[in-house]
């Protein structure tokens, strides 16, 4: 049995983790960490696990929670998991971090994009990039895991296989991407309460959002070669849920033809076909988030556009569970050698 | 492993059935009937349900399923059930009924409230309400079981303690609900439509609820007499989960004074003590949809008015699953000796 | 021209009584009161009115104030209007309150229910409630006027002919209410959260809530006698509107006879008919938020339940509208010998 | 006084027709025509109306409707305007067609995007594009007006100064647009349903939707040759609005350097401002669609993004409003010599 603890566990992100845990049947959390909550009962900050979660809120110690648990979840804002890791904290658990501390290579690109000092580069190089469809066999090894974000995960698994395959131009990247409000997290702020968001949708973030260097180093490593993205995210008046729709031109051949659907559908299902929790869809249906909403799923669909030899690729999942927590058990289970999809069963619900 | 086949799989509680015996390790769906949808594959009508059921929709066949499988369910209108059902049928497999058609045991009140014709009266006094809380022992050995309404299992087990105790006065019983729109099916009815239902509300069916007589009958039986109560369904801009507010004048004791909120509370407790699926909320705590979503918990409150010697009551469900698909499962683990929670572990969705 | 100063006019009542004055022919705002953002463009804090109102926000002062308009809206939270009006200001500029300062007469019922000292109690016995279609021609003369709560007016003109006309029994009266979310204000709260809210309901402040007095003294005279209700306030996934569904057992007639449907009509014909703003459904009809919302209407309809007795009643209307924003002008218009529509013509806005 | 007629009065933009006249002092709505409703009172159809609108649903007879009425308004599916028009009602009223019929000046572009015969292709040429922004000297004489799309409205006018005055290459154009599901009618369908839509988002009509040639026209025309534009529109769980994010890359000047923020302001400027229904944004502000709802304005905004050479424009509207009968009122305002805003003053409700 796997032990665990959980570093902000009373985000939206935590309280997924203690929900899809729950289910899981080779773990236990043993630290439900809330610096907010302390000494409350997690069940009377979410009453959703009343009579189910019996235990109270703890701080926030890394150092005292590292001699009790295998894992720590660190589900916290930028730059928290940084300045408490150290290496002794390593050599006894491994951590999962769910923030955006070590998923940036280039430490520069990291203190430009989010506008603080990082507290530990020392880990940065170590640290393993947790997007298990991609990086399954370091993930295996690593102490130090970077749980993608959640529009992260969306973008690039929509892309990465006609990047990698070379059949779209890596430089016409357009992603226009649209979030459910649980992404914006449980801070008590206007911009979020219910009557701003209900019937209305706009973007955020343009050309400035964080997602974007990561995204970008990702698919760099695809197209190999660096390459830069215009990255738009949006909030949709709904509670869960991403859709990302991406816009690239299509590459040409050698022989000068362009591409067809169906060598698009070879190159994702020459990347997908083995992965359990992508599903790329039949030709002409498109990603609803509705459909993966409370799974471990990614849905993947694309449409070629002949009149202006653009695809446009559609990926859609649940920000907290592909997007999130359900990712982070994903790599937990292969960070301790259990079936990669132990306890991430669910399926979707409908409606 | 049960064998089980669904009548009627393409509608939201059909559709549930799905959803939860997906999770269910003694089941196995062998048959998955839909008259609308015969040959189309199941994922083809639940996207949901892509790479996970890969069969086709049959049609809805009662003889020739009870051939194949242990206990069939039926998930379709008002009517079908009584006129599919026979003692040949009844000889080989199980039925439970997500339908009205035997729940009520007087044929004329079932005729008058559903101005229909029964097709089936013979089999009314064997068949088995399960309302598993109420009916446990005779649900283990029961053939045909009627599986109960959304709005009757919320309305009943809300009140039942404090009827059965003798707590309130049985006419003073006022009921108000509220549902989610999926209650109202899959069918495409213009009031059922996004742009009728959202940003709206509004009660329907008043003083005319087909839940009624279901709700007065049941408990009636706790009070040891019949009676009548108002019942009030309203629709609410949500996909899932009923709220009841059940208003009761508290009954004067032998010495004249009044039950006080630790005897209500000592009532409640005494029925729901030991339930897996009832959460006797804390004192001051109302019951919110949101926090039983996706599982199969009722949530119970109440608070007392001394200022009216009124007791208030609430409780919420989630309509498919408690309301619904899940209590037929639950119904259909006691009929075969299951434990009672096989498979209905899910905890609540939140957000 | 009617020159207006509005204190309170960045939350969501102050915005409405923006929007709704913007059609005001007779009206003008001078002053865009709001401690929290003086100096603010009114327009970057509510964006729908870039283009529209260009002017800034100023300090809550009403001293000041009294000196440059003609009448000043309070659209403040509990207590400060109290605080601030004076003689000298009375003398100079009317006020109309549209928090619960002077709504309630007895001075101890108000300190009570909301828990605070009033600081003016010398005017509230001039102070006038403004319910316009029971007060009309009390608020024609009024310089302090106390605005009815959105809640209470929904409330008390569903009942109030049927009380009026001794057709039901006042204290079987129990009014279960449902609101949309921006009842709660603009503050930056949790609970009010859009994932707190969405796909969620559930009653709060039961048998505690501060419209409770309200509704019990206007109905009292109504009855001619003090009545205690039962009244349940719910929270809605929805921006506007206010549900009730009422419920209360007929009166006898001296016939030993009940009333029936055609006089409970008669009697809601008899102080409804000639009123713009209230519309009696026809036989059948329930009431739905959507149909009066952004609109000053309320929409009343009753069912007559033989079966119990009751009279079901529901009553509709939006809350920012008729239940605060629309209601001020209606009173100002009555105030300043204006007819009292003007302004006030907006068509529902559906969907 | 205008005498008006509507064919297609209940559909959802024929009812908002009918809201918005309700507020036009210089016209009268005199036939309702709703071919499903004939004889049924309107305010049963739209029960929003009661008590506002007193007439019954009429046939949708353009011959006897032309000789009672001065503009017939017809909001009705494709086909239907073109098969009902001749040269003699064309004499008689002028007509405002909210269906895409006479948009297109290519017949053979319309039936193939549209899939029909096109029945009166003699009037094509003399239809006038009523994006009175654009057109607005040729609308004031026009006998057959055709009123643009919704999505159409939203999009071209956000690219509009951009591409008419070659900042952006216009071959790089994609438009990501996001519409609320009153977009999809008041038809009874499956995908229209309220828990279809609700926590729920997807792309649809991918590389086939029909408003792109539309846009494609337009667009040509400012860019004074023909092009092609990748357009993806997406279904949003709200009732009202449209938002449209757009890409391009910016188009190098002659001295070789790209235009500034600046410069594409004053673009922007020169058009629009004194367009009293667009409104351009501050510099950082991105449109919302609360804020137009109701009402008839366009909000645009547009960013800069110096790491790809990209301009991301984004435009909100509400589509039944300036994307469908508020248009149409302004087309009929400068058809009938009207101050253009005549009826069309309503200030955006938020929330």
């Amino acid at each position: 049995m796997i032990r665990v603890g959980i570093i902000g566990a009373t985000g939206y992100a935590g309280s997924e983790l203690v929900r899809i845990l729950m289910g899981h049947r080779e773990a236990e959390i043993k630290w439900y960490g809330s610096r907010s909550y302390i000494d409350q009962k997690y069940a009377d900050v979410y009453r959703n696990m009343f009579c189910i979660v019996d235990a109270v809120c703890m701080d926030d110690n890394m150092e005292a929670l590292s001699k009790e648990v295998d894992v720590i979840f660190t589900a916290t804002p930028q730059g928290l998991c940084a300045s408490l890791v150290n290496e002794e904290i390593l050599s006894r658990v491994k951590i999962v971090d769910l923030s955006a501390d070590f998923r940036i290579k280039d430490v520069a690109v990291y203190e430009q994009w989010y506008g603080i000092t990082h507290k530990s580069p020392q880990f940065i190089d170590e640290a393993v990039y947790g997007l298990c469809e991609l990086n399954r066999e370091k993930i295996r090894t690593a102490r130090l895991l970077a749980n993608p974000g959640c529009y992260t995960t969306c973008s690039i698994l929509t892309a990465y296989p006609l990047i990698k395959e070379g059949l779209i131009e890596p430089d016409t990247l357009i992603i226009d991407a649209k979030s459910g409000t649980s992404g914006a997290g449980r801070g008590a702020k206007l911009p979020n309460l219910f009557c701003e968001v209900n019937e209305n949708m706009k973007a955020y973030g343009v050309a400035t959002h964080r997602h974007t260097p990561e995204i970008e180093e990702q698919l760099g490593y695809a197209a190999g070669r660096p390459l830069t993205v215009s990255f738009t995210p949006h909030l949709v008046p709904m509670n869960r849920g991403i859709l990302v729709t991406e816009y690239a031109s299509l590459k040409k051949k050698e022989d000068g033809t362009l591409p067809t659907a169906k060598e698009l559908r070879a190159a994702y299902e020459k990347y997908y076909d083995s992965e359990r929790f992508v599903r790329l869809l039949p030709d002409g249906a498109c990603p609803e988030t509705k459909w993966v909403e409370g799974s471990n799923y990614v849905d993947i669909g694309f449409v070629v556009d002949e009149r202006t030899n653009r695809v446009i690729m559609m990926g859609a999942l649940d920000n907290l569970v592909k997007g999130a927590a359900g990712q982070a058990v994903q790599n937990m289970n292969l960070m301790f050698g259990l079936p990669e999809d132990t306890g991430l069963s669910m399926t979707p619900m409908f409606p």
